[in-house]
């Protein structure tokens, strides 16, 4: 699907679906939304899915894995290499977040749609990596908008398979570097505000990728008013199909989830180019890297978790699973006021 | 086990075990520490079961059900008779706690340790409800000694019975009033301070609650340096049995999961009776209880979800279950670098 032809299908979520939901949750034998933002979960994931019978049975997780021209400046600890022998991990489910996926019955979907060699990985590669930021624009407008549209197309795919929820997750060395120059261009921040150690970088190596986001973005003067225009410029191809993910989950009706800094700057780019996207994205975590709260906050969001993560790969993402799950095993099961014989809670 | 006993057992958490735990999770290929506190909570665990092959294979929620005799003031929405149907529902498993439970694997265990008239609910009950602490002291010292024990010996039983971890939650109609009134005196905070709402009290029955709370305290003047006699003036058995399921944790070398407010408020009287107890206590989410932050901080400790619950019951404690577990699968069945050929993250 077109870029354009997804973003003209995209619906505000359903107000009905959303009301009768919170009138289930405020009939059930509890004192009023006493499950806090679990509740409002599963009410934006009704409004999402059109129906207050809310099921996640079936849940996938989309690892897009890339690679980055810029980390050939030295802005990462370790070399791209690392992102295709991850990448390929995902494969034998031999990654934190698979195993985190596995023992939460969520299905792993990696996708090459960028690194910098052939893989095992199924592919939906735009090319061999992005080119290096700092000399030359990541990638052409043409590049971002295929990007994008391999991303729109994985929803589709994933929701004719009868996935009811998507998890979003990354892989690619250098894409806390592009995801930080991406913040700074579109929340109008200074680069040191949005930029942190990534997989741990040293002080020197911190203030030398500082340098490298400054000098891109000097160098290509992306327009802050045009998303793609700043995706192409200085972003990823990881961070281009996760964002075609958010807009392809809310142009087909499922909820997709953020995961930390990276995704929810993919999810930035998204409800830059169609605000409405904004309705379809569920926050789950809030990551320790540097701007993971700002991003957040940017987005409207509030976090479920709190635990410091910053791994990536949708570990996040996933990490919030249970937690609805667990939401939606009491907004099915449990008794009404009504059948239990009890006086709904009322304030004195 | 006599309360001096347990107290006289309890060691410090097993750095040996610490250091082994913390060392397999700096061999595992991923970022240093990405898994945040998730980590620190899997290296707790190791401490306080004195081993670093963790297992939480089998988990207890243990749910306090007390009623408290200052609700004849009208500090609650709800009338007291609610305590026992709800408890009893525990155990038809129909409850928000006992579906999460369930969902998670997670055995019940609802006690009735002080239900203003007889229940179905297995009975270790002290008195038939607290007296009214506006009036007269909530029980006894010898009676908050006796519901400690209670709280110790679940703790050894379940101990006994192969369970590895236990939540804690309460039911009792004015546990926030008597929750409010120990974290006022303990914390040395003025009443207004630690007192919320409750399960939905309206700015009026709020200001009541205040007042006779601050009456209560100011009746019986229960010594903050002595916790016993806080607990007994301004308490309930709920409360008393938690501290004993802290202390009989610590005792038994079993980690004990904290829930919301009146969870945390039992938490810190056990902490007071003994610091060491500390070590065996683990954060699970932050109520939105006006004082769940003030009481978390005051135990020294940060929360995993921060889903705005406050429900009680121990739904919070359940739900931070399968974080854990997503975190020791992890921990159990991820490559280290070595096997993965990748070379350990460096700092640049």
């Amino acid at each position: 699907m077109k870029l354009e032809e997804a973003l003209n299908i995209i619906k505000p979520a359903d107000e009905t679906a959303m009301n009768q939901c919170r009138a289930r949750w405020d009939s059930i034998a509890k004192p009023l939304h006493s499950l806090g933002r679990l509740e409002d979960g599963i009410v934006q994931i009704a409004g999402i899915a059109g129906t207050h019978e809310v099921n996640l049975d079936k849940k996938a997780l989309v690892i897009m894995c890339a690679d980055n021209g810029v980390v050939e400046e030295g802005v990462t600890q370790s070399g791209s290499e690392i992102t295709a022998i991850v990448s390929e991990n995902f494969l034998e489910l031999n990654s934190c977040a698979c195993i985190m996926a596995r023992t939460n019955g969520v299905d792993v979907f990696p996708i090459d749609i960028g690194i910098m060699r052939d893989t095992r990985v199924p592919s939906k590669k735009i090319a061999y990596g992005t080119k290096n930021m700092r000399r030359e624009p990541a990638m052409t407008r043409d590049e971002a908008v295929l990007a994008i549209e391999v991303g729109i197309e994985t929803a589709f795919e994933l929701k004719e398979k009868g996935y009811r929820i998507i998890a979003t997750g990354e892989m690619g060395i250098g894409n806390t570097t592009t995801s930080s120059a991406i913040s700074s261009v579109l929340l109008d921040l200074p680069v040191e505000t949005v930029t942190g150690k990534g997989a741990g970088l040293s002080k020197k190596g911190l203030e030398r990728k500082i340098t490298v986001i400054r000098e891109s973005i000097a160098r290509h003067q992306p327009d802050r008013e045009d998303p793609i225009d700043v995706l192409s410029k200085v972003g990823g191809f990881d961070i281009a199909g996760l964002a075609g993910v958010f807009i392809g989950g809310a142009a087909a009706g499922i909820p997709v989830v953020m995961d930390g800094f990276i995704s929810t700057v993919a999810a930035l780019v998204a409800m830059r180019i169609e605000p409405k996207v904004a309705e379809y994205a569920i926050a789950s975590h809030v990551s320790n890297e540097a701007a993971g709260r700002l991003l957040l906050d940017s987005v409207g969001a509030k976090p479920f978790i709190t635990c410091e993560m910053c791994l990536g790969e949708g570990t996040g993402a996933v990490a919030v699973f249970p937690l609805l799950d667990m939401a939606l095993a009491v907004y099915r099961q449990m008794s009404t006021f009504e059948q239990n014989d009890i006086e709904a809670y009322k304030p004195l």
